[in-house]
Parts: structure tokens; sequence; C-alpha cells
């Protein structure tokens, strides 16, 4: 899988360097995970991405947990398996149960299956919903 | 809109009925909205339909007002214009502020990004996220 | 809506009005809908477009129904509106009663929600399924 | 791949015992499919998602060889490779010969195409398409 | 249609005014266009958006109308009605002409169609297309 | 993975053959990539997608280039990964330098972010872009 190699640390440009380092500061490891090592072939692609994800992602009016379920509920109705994979992992990091990631799935499926009748029936918006 | 067409009260089958006058009591409104209205033309999928979404809506390890932003995340990724419509108001509702509304969709369009950079990449799976 | 405007009889070029005749013909009735109305912009696009949907959509081994359920299942799953419209209507017309309608989007339900769940799962293909 | 282990009979709760013997029993096999090991974490949605499956995929009046056709096809739009996967082996199962689905791809292939025609254009809804 | 109100320039904070008129100067048009103005309601993730969107669609490698007809052709596969409108319209702007238009939804339709048919199979990728 | 098994020359009929040899002699390679060899076992599906393939990606008003980073745009957009490994190689071949494929991605991840608030925002459509 990939279709780009996986860069490493002595292989990739200064600029991406110092986003990895930034990268491990910020999350408080020296491990940078594969979507990081592939980005770095685009140094500028990788320096925005992760500038906008830090700040996106950072504790604020939600918490950063709901955010990372926001993340995988996102990822699973667009079928990226990497996504799925990090950032449940990321929810499970910061603090996700088995009861909570239960949940998380159960809802997914509800939604999954509401939106494909809501879409089947063509169901006209309630003016009441409207702004 | 609509392939069907939404069914008043007096429309719909005792059955129908005894599913609207649930969703009733348990909403604590009169308001039935149009996606039970159009599902009522058959009563048996709109009451499997609405005894699992009570089930799966209802408070637990995931508050109700994480669980609708996680709906609206899912339906947005899905493009469900009305479930989009009708879980933001029902994240409103249920006390969702505009700091937060602004947070989610922020969320939202990073993990769509990431979805879009990741899958055109086609990243491998770290073996660390694996279970 | 519509990128472009839906173009008349006499608004369409010769190849053009020689595919909406061949569409009557082939159906029993002189009505165009407003996708082949749409896409006359490019004749060499409808004619192949056309073309194909006639053999594809034909009687075969699978019943001109099953066609139709299959491609409101697909078109469903991917939120194309009018798409769902069109060929519910066009599963109406072949024989789809209001039982099989219910069923067909109970199953649509059904498989969206485990696409969910299996997704967030990311759960590994058992060896008995490959081929 | 995964981001929960899948279970096997001794790891598993009573409860999620009790419904991998409902799938067996109902199934006429000893096979239970990794789907049912990975969510047996979860016994109730685990129970929750057998328990639907096996009313929406019954014989009623589409039967269960169509039912498994437009599991496929949705899985297919969504992307789910599981799904996929399984659902073909469900169909192939039920009798889908090799024409059968030659024809199924064809269908779900033709469907993707106009799907993405007809968004790309915007084609309003013909009025007599609607409810 | 719309969980926001579209804000007018005499309703936004003065931060979402000074983004307004950089589009104004950008663009070299008076006209705001809904997303900005529904996006105005949170200036931080307007700004945020804009300022990204300014960086990605200037001319580079790829000249500002293949970026405008990669932009149609994700919208189109996402489904996202308001996005592939103007999109549309600002390829148009940039200079697609009808002839292009119909390649490009002809290929749209092709990727479509293939995507569909690869998924079904679940066709395992070629080593040599592996980075 | 995979549904089919991948047919070897040997093991096609003569009418499959003849699609490969023509393959072959288009891209001026003997090289058949996996596509075609599960999509064998149905000769006249193999051949219709060869023959509409071979016309849509023909030089037109648009240069391949540019139609095979669409076809990688649609495909991410749709999650499928033997379409994205396929045609990022494609392009790869056909001239697309490490600066493009950068600008490549960031389009897309740029639409995808947009997609996702716009349609969590349910933006109405600016009169002005409708045809």
């Amino acid at each position: 899988m990939g279709t780009v190699a996986l860069l490493s640390d002595e292989e990739v440009s200064a600029e991406a360097l110092a986003v990895f380092n930034d990268i491990r500061a910020v999350r408080g490891t020296d491990f940078i995970n594969n979507f990081w090592r592939a980005l770095a072939h685009d140094p500028a692609l990788l320096k925005a991405t992760w500038e906008r994800l830090k700040v996106v992602m950072a504790p604020g009016a939600l918490d950063p947990l709901v955010k990372e379920m926001l993340y995988v509920a996102v990822s699973t109705a667009n079928g990226c398996s990497y996504c799925v994979h990090s950032h449940t992992a990321g929810a499970k990091a910061k603090g996700m149960t088995d009861e909570m990631y239960g949940e998380l799935l159960a809802v997914i499926g509800m939604a999954m299956q509401t939106n494909g009748i809501v879409t089947g029936l063509q169901v006209p918006v309630d003016e009441v919903f409207e702004a």
C-alpha cells in the first residue's frame, strides 16, 4: 500500500523535520505516524495540514475526546481505513472507554441507517428546521 | 421532493399512530417531523426504526448532545440534507452553542480534508494502531 | 437547480433528437425526463449513456424490476436525489409494490448500518470469503 | 487490520455466546464470521444488530437472494470491503450465478456512472417523479 | 435551506468583513457568495478557510482551471450540490468550454463506473502500482 | 482480496483475450493489470468497459494527464483504493511531477473540507450559479 514511500527523519527536508519535531513536542512522544511520513514529500502541505490540525483539535468549546470521536465518525462514513484506525487509537488514548466506543459505533450505525432511509424516501425538510 | 406522501395522523394505521404518540411522549412535544410521516407508510419499519433510535440516542456513557453532534457528522459526510437539518436542530435544542457548532464544523472539515489526503496517498496503517 | 439549461426537442441537435426518439420508442412514451434534456448539450455523451443504459437495464439473468431496485440502492448510498426519484418511479412502473418498497428501504438501511459498524471496527475479511 | 480483537467462543460473554448460537441455528452452520466476533465486545449492540438483520433479510416480498444483491450494491457504493466480500459470498450461497453477478456489477457500474453525471449537471427532479 | 442565516455586510463582525473585502480584492468583484455569508457566523473558521483556499487555488504547477475542474470532480463524488454549482461556475469563468465540460462529465462518469466495478470485485492492487 | 480469481491469458475466453490484446496495443505494453484480469470473467462487461474507457480517456479538449488527475480525484472521494493506485500510476506515467501531485492532493483536501462545511451548513445555492 501507498503511492509514495514513507520518509525517515534522515530523508526529509529541514522544513519537514521541523514539523515532525513540533508534532513530537505537542504530543509528548517521539513517534511519528505514517501519515506525516507520507505527507513529508510535500513540506508545505505537511506544514499547512499540521498547523491547522493543531488548532482544530485543541481543547475549546468541545473537549479533545469528543473531537476525536467526531473525527472517527466522519472517517467511518467516508471509508478512510487509515483515519479510522488512527483516530480510534487517538480517542482511546484520550480516555474513550469500551462503553463509550460501543455507543459511538451504535450512533454511527443508526445515523448511517436513517441516512439511507431518509435519502431513499427523499423526505422534504420540515420548515421548522430551516434557519 | 419525496417519493411518498407525508401522512397525517388521520391517514396512518393504528400501529403507526401508536409510534407517533410514543415519539410525542418521549420528546415532550406534539410535533412529528416529516421523516416519521413518510416512514409511516410502512408501520413495521417505522416502529423498528423509532424503537432502536430511542435506545441508541438515550443518555449513556455519551451524553445526548454528543450523540446528536456525532449524528450530524455522519449525516454530513453522507450528504443527507434532511438528516443534517434535523439533527443540527436537535443538537441546538440539546444545548449546542454557536461556539460548539463552529468547532463541530471545523472538525468535520478537517476530517474530510485529511480523509482525502490520506486516501489519495493510500497511507498504510501503522502497526501500533492495530488491535 | 441545474448547471445547464434543459433543452427542448426544438433546441437539440439532430443526433440528440435521434436519441430522444429511440428513448421514446423503447419506453413506449413521449415523455423525455430532465436527465436526457440536460445531457443533450453533449450529444456524444448522451448517446453513449443511453446506448449503454439500454443494454444494462434490459431483461437478462436479472429481471428489470430487480435492476431498478439495485439502481435505487446505489443511488441512495451515493445521495443522488434525482436518481433516487427517477429510479424509484421506474421501479414502481415495473411493478414494485408498497411491501417490496418497504423491504427495499429496510435492506438499504440495514446495509448502511452494518457498513458503518464494520468500517468503524475495521473488521478483517474472513479467508473463506476470498476468491 | 481491526480496531478490536476478534473474540473466540471462549472469550465472549454468555449473552454474546447466545447470539452466536442463534446465528449458527438460523444459518445451519457452525461458522461465525469475523464481523460478529468483533462486535461481541458489545453484547447489546451485537444482539440488536443480529436480531434486526434476521428480520430484514428473511424471505418476504423480496426473496433473500435479491436482498443479498441489494446489500452488495449498497456496500459497494459505500466502499465497505468486508461487507462486499461477505454479502457477495452470501449471494453466491443463495444461488447467484456468474451471469447474475456480471449483471449486478454492470448495474452498479451504470448507476455509479449516471449518479456522477446527474450530480455533475445538478439536474432538477421532474415533477412527475414527485409523490 | 440552511442551518444558519446568511449574513449581510452590516451583520458580520469586523474580522469577517475584512475577509469579505479580501475575497472582493482577490476576485475583482463585489459579489460575496452564500458560502462565505453562512460561514461568517464563525469569523475564525471563515478566515482560516479563505486563507487556505487562496493558497491552494492559486496558479502553480497546475493551472487554476484544472484546479476548478478537480474541485468539481471531488464535489460531485461527494454529492455537494452547492459546491458543484459554485465550482462549475468558477470553471466556466476561468475558461472551461462546453467541450471541456462534456469531457469532464464523461471522465467523472467513467471513474464512478469503474470505482463501482472495482470495489464490487475487490480487485487486489498490482504490485507495480505500489510505491 | 478479491471476490473472483484473476485470470491468466490462458484462462480467458477468446473475446476477452482480444480485449487484452487491444489494451496491449493501445498502451504499448504487454502488462495487463488486475482490474482487467478480474473483469475477464464477464467478457461482455470487460469489452464494454474497455471500449468506453478508450474513448473517454483519449486526448480531446482535456489532455490525458488532466483526465488521469480527475480520475484520481473522483476515486479518492469514493475511497476506491485500487483506482487511486492505478490512476496515480497512470498520471505519473503521463508526466505528473511531484509538485503537480502535491497540488492535486491539496485541491482534493480543500474540496473535501469545504464539501463538509458547506453540507454541514446546508448553504442555499446562489441564484447566479444556476443555469
